[in-house]
């Protein structure tokens, strides 16, 4: 593994297809105890910076948060915010109401994998807050300069053998965060990627089903080709209902 | 090709791998003139909705415009907002100023392939409008539910051999566009997305630096391994610059 950033070297040969990296990947929130070495960081945010941005601007940064000083202050902050934002989560989405009293079912497992997450943010093992430095007056629509990069991101991950999930845990610690890192006004912290080689097995993706999603000519007229291929793995929207 | 819809169909194998899918992709703006199969907008928006969103609530829809009545309508009411859009950027980022008055100069080739876009944009082959359906008040970070999918819809189009890109062209239709297309108030058009067979060559993706993009432990300190791969083709950050 070449450590020392000073020649250029080739992206890896693919192992997984486009399409069925698109289709297959899915958040992963358990992470093995090593870090992810310099060389894959360099492969995943190559691959994240070539994202589109309106205008070709490029106004995304990411800011990585591994075993540095400043990284380390500002991982212990992104953990308090978010076992703060869970617990409030936890209450107002009742996890531990309902089947969340019955160990094994799908709620009681969710808030498991949840609570376990965040109780060890601070050292999973790398932390990238996806950021956009705004040239104007904040819009509904910003986020289309910066997200799709998200999402690259996390799809290079998968490609490298390596997982990860966007939150926004760094919400309730974004004043000290911009202290702590230097982060300018101007600039939106978008949210808090976490990264790692997967612990353990890991679900399929479930979606709901894609003529819930698709429309063709009108709002909620969903077309007769908008049928989920086999093996589809479905769910209900969001959070559980409060039981 | 299969266009009842009626039996669920496999995805088809992959040609090209998420690594290189990711950092080659590019906006495509010439298409064409032919449609897009219903198996192939099956197949890319599915890969669209198997993205992530906040808690997986999957607010997105994708509102496919082919050629129906509604569609057309729609498709007219973009193309004119385009128009008048990409004008007032012409104006203010000085495309027929400077090197924009040199034939063949990357401004003056820019602003042909962008006139020539926004001339016929109703009658590119598919226009897809992604919008996020709200369940709270707006904050900034809410495309992170819509964008991602965007990302995955437009590299699904190029796993199976077609291309597209994302502007905010429908901006100035906005209103009539909620009424012929019956979408609610509280949805979010998020942008316009429009999508075909590529058309003629078309060159690398340019993006700057991977040192001018990503930061580790504090904003602006470039670590040493953001270092590009043999062969980037680099560009200047956004349009041109008023000269």
């Amino acid at each position: 593994m070449g450590e020392s950033g000073d020649e250029a070297r080739d992206l890896p040969e693919d192992t997984v297809g486009l399409l069925a990296g698109l289709t297959t990947t899915r958040a992963i929130r358990r992470y093995r105890d090593e870090p992810v070495p310099q060389d894959v960081l360099r492969d995943i945010l190559f691959a994240a910076t070539r994202a589109p941005s309106g205008s070709n601007r490029q106004p995304f940064r990411f800011l990585v948060l591994t075993d540095g000083q400043h990284a380390l202050r500002a991982r212990r902050l992104i953990g308090d915010s978010a076992r703060t934002l869970w617990a409030a989560k936890v209450e107002h989405d009742g996890y531990h109401r309902g089947s969340g009293t019955t160990a094994g079912s799908p709620k009681s497992r969710m808030a498991e994998v949840m609570q376990a997450y965040v109780d060890h943010l601070e050292s999973v093992p790398v932390i990238v807050l996806p950021c956009l430095v705004r040239y104007r007056s904040p819009r509904p629509t910003e986020g289309g300069s910066i997200y799709p990069a998200c999402q690259n991101l996390l799809l290079a991950a998968r490609a490298l053998g390596y997982g990860g999930v966007m939150t926004g845990f760094q919400r309730l610690a974004e004043p000290e965060l911009r202290q702590v890192l230097d982060i300018p006004d101007n600039v939106l912290i978008a949210g808090t990627i976490t990264l790692g080689k997967p612990a353990g097995g890991h679900g399929p993706v479930r979606r709901r089903p894609l003529g819930e999603l698709v429309f063709a000519d009108r709002w909620e007229h969903a077309p007769d080709w908008a049928v989920d291929p086999p093996g589809a793995a479905y769910t209900a929207a969001g959070p559980p209902s409060k039981e």
